[in-house]
């Protein structure tokens, strides 16, 4: 007899969102302890926030962007997780999240240590990920073949398939990240962790 | 020798909104397990907006309106509270908040009483507390003089007393609602409530 299967977790992010670096460091843990698997979708919330009408928090009126700045620090502390705010925020993602999907195609493991080192990159170390150069030096430092992802990130193909993910995003009723659905529940913002575990652990609450 | 004195926390919110329904149903019990009161403070979520450049969640975007109105009743839940979506939505607050302040003169604790009872008017039973009469029904169901509070709420007195909270709040950096300021440490939304109660059980972090 096969064990029952059971549906996966998808988390949809950009790169650049603070929250969403803050969620990547727990949701796998969180998910492996309820027999689930998280799907990662590196999106451009450039796109989105477009799409919907949002816009970044620290580009919105000045006292939820001074309010934004001091959470962001604040719940990393309260969660455990190492950051310093980048100098240069927001920024482009779709270098890294172009890399992330090639790299998927090629080795699912390596995929996701890519996706925590851009992450840390950006939020611990104040790395521009934003350059090329960047994303294929961090590539580079877990052993992937920089001059093939070069490449890659500039095909057709894994443009396309950026855009189809950011395309599959907004019917899922994104409008910023991290959002994270679990059998067709959506939940919005790493501070809704306690929520998202009490859904794997009672399915649904 | 007499007892260390510790801080109050000050508790900004409007009766119209969700999340400072969910949050008032409990952090005066956070409170008193760390040797805290709580000053409640109502104020005008339109002229906060209007000041900062924000709106009520669900006059924002589409998207993040129907995932706000989910959330509210998924949070309740989450928090084991009642909620049941007013059927007017958002509304105008000022009568209940005039009649808070005015009962506070009158009877802390009676005044408490009433704001509870307002929530729960709105966010359980469905009843429209923009209405005065709504207003004047529910305190007078705890045994308040009708005719004293509906001529309270009309005084300059009263209307300078809300006028005066709302100008205080807005340099503590009010943007949303609920909004916590503990030893000077701002706190936005029912969810940072496990952070509040990190902050009150380590003296910050």
């Amino acid at each position: 007899m096969s064990e029952p299967t059971v549906a996966s977790i998808d988390f949809y992010f950009d790169f650049s969102s603070p929250y969403s670096y803050l969620l990547s460091e727990q949701i796998d843990q969180l998910a492996a302890r309820y027999g689930r698997k998280v799907r990662w979708h590196p999106v451009l919330l450039g796109i989105i926030f477009k799409a919907t009408g949002s816009a970044p928090l620290t580009q919105q009126y000045p006292a939820k962007a001074a309010y934004s700045l001091h959470d962001f620090a604040r719940s990393a502390r309260f969660m455990g997780i190492p950051y310093r705010h980048p100098d240069i925020f927001p920024l482009a993602t779709q270098t890294a999240a172009r890399a992330y999907y090639w790299l998927h195609g090629e080795d699912c493991a390596l995929a996701r240590r890519f996706a925590h080192a851009v992450f840390r990159a950006l939020y611990v170390d104040n790395r521009d990920i934003s350059q090329a150069d960047t994303v294929l030096d961090i590539a580079a430092g877990l052993g992937v073949d920089r001059d093939r992802l070069a490449a890659a990130v500039q095909s057709p193909e894994i443009k396309e398939r950026l855009k189809q993910e950011v395309d599959a995003a907004l019917p899922l009723g994104m409008f910023g990240a991290p959002y994270v659905v679990i059998d067709g529940e959506a939940f919005f913002g790493a501070d809704r962790l306690p929520q998202i575990e009490r859904w794997l652990a009672g399915g649904g609450f």
